[in-house]
């Protein structure tokens, strides 16, 4: 079988950021699966062709981009971000691991990128500069149960929260609900973070704190990093404040 | 103020993925300090300096480059990695908080790198697939009693674990007692990912299981990746295993 697969991150947004080698998959695809806004941020050489799809349809995406691959094609399927990050990489193993057998045996690649968390904490300082984790607010996928142990879980055990998907018109409570149920764990005066989308024409980050927080401030392209009672907000002269978790617990109690 | 400091992320070793926004940010600098390994990656241009420095020397290394920038010079910072996660971006902006009041009118950016837990588990599928949490195992800046509590919390509520840090000469046991630990909370035969210097030329990957995990088989330069009760290790007739986490949770019960 000469076919081959390869997942590519495209970043955040700014081909800035798009690393070489997702540039040379890209340039070598025949044809290119993903999300069309995705897609539209790739300039298709001549020969290529792409196959746009709606957001949420990404195991039928995957499936179809498997099954082109199959017979021979060099596909190529695009995720924002890194895709291995609540994106596309999952979708398409899942999709071989479900598929005809022969799927198996396809060449299968995947060009990890700049995910959105650590782009929006590098443009604010280093908030993810101690353990932290990553958490999708989806219930598509989970229930909210589950959401609602994993934040109690990271907050008490003193892990940084970078929330992903945080709000969509299907979801319109869960983020206004993970702010309230996170004040019971965490002082009122942890910084939080609203990164949308960062590195494009549109960015806007918002600096503020868990009690100020306000979940409609937030959309699908926006990333949320939580802090921890560590987390500091720094004041600069110049109007550009710094928010950082310090490397070593406890490093400002004296 | 004219001198500027940039923190630069060089990603997981290979130029293939290093930004080009780092590149840039590289070749701009007057002078570029870090850990000499690092250094070592980077070509020089005509005029540029260097200031190699061991590890562990992170707040020292940061002052001395913060200094440098408050006198007028366009100082980088590297990182490998990400320098937002366990590396230099909270410890300028420590440095900095720390410092003279001066240093907080500088000019600060942070470039992102693609750390390593996304290039180990783009090496392998997509065991990051689901909600995920990235841990040191360092016990120089925490008590091991806080390792072990997170460790615990983040087992029990389904993250899976990302290890930076698992193990160096002066720190000898700690991952061999992550191990301990976290089988009493995950399933034996859940996937251990050791990825050792990926994107490298020395580049070496091992999957085993969390029962058969050796903690011997890690260095610094590995980034170890565990997963949960639902990753999935799939083989494949081309021997090149996938192993992924379903998007869904309860992906595979029927």
């Amino acid at each position: 079988m000469s076919g081959k697969l390869t997942v590519i991150g495209l970043g955040p947004g700014s081909v800035a950021q798009l690393t070489p080698e997702a540039t040379e998959a890209l340039q070598a695809a025949d044809v290119l699966y993903g999300y069309g806004p995705y897609l539209d941020r790739v300039s298709l050489r001549t020969g290529q062709r792409r196959q746009a799809s709606d957001n949420g349809e990404e195991i039928d995406r995957a499936s179809r981009a498997l099954a082109e691959a199959a017979e021979g094609t060099n596909v190529a399927v695009v995720s924002g971000g890194d895709p291995g990050v609540f994106a596309m990489a999952a979708a398409v193993c899942e999709a071989l691991e479900r598929g005809p057998g022969a799927w198996r045996d396809l060449e299968l690649s995947i060009v990890p990128g700049i995910t959105s968390m650590l782009a929006v904490a590098a443009r604010v300082g280093a908030p993810l500069g101690h353990d932290f984790c990553a958490l999708s607010l989806s219930n598509n996928l989970k229930p909210w149960a589950v959401v609602e142990q994993r934040l109690k879980a990271a907050a008490s055990a003193g892990f940084v929260i970078a929330l992903y998907n945080p709000i969509s018109r299907a979801r319109p409570w869960q983020l206004q609900r993970a702010f309230e149920l996170l004040r019971g764990y965490l002082p009122g005066n942890t910084p939080v973070v609203f990164g949308h989308a960062v590195g494009r024409l549109d960015e806007r980050i918002l600096i503020t704190t868990l009690e100020a927080a306000d979940g409609s401030g937030a959309d699908m392209a926006t990333c949320i990093i939580v802090g921890t009672s560590e987390t500091r907000h720094l004041a600069r002269p110049n109007g550009t404040p710094l928010v950082y978790t310090p490397r070593s617990l406890g490093a400002f109690n004296t």
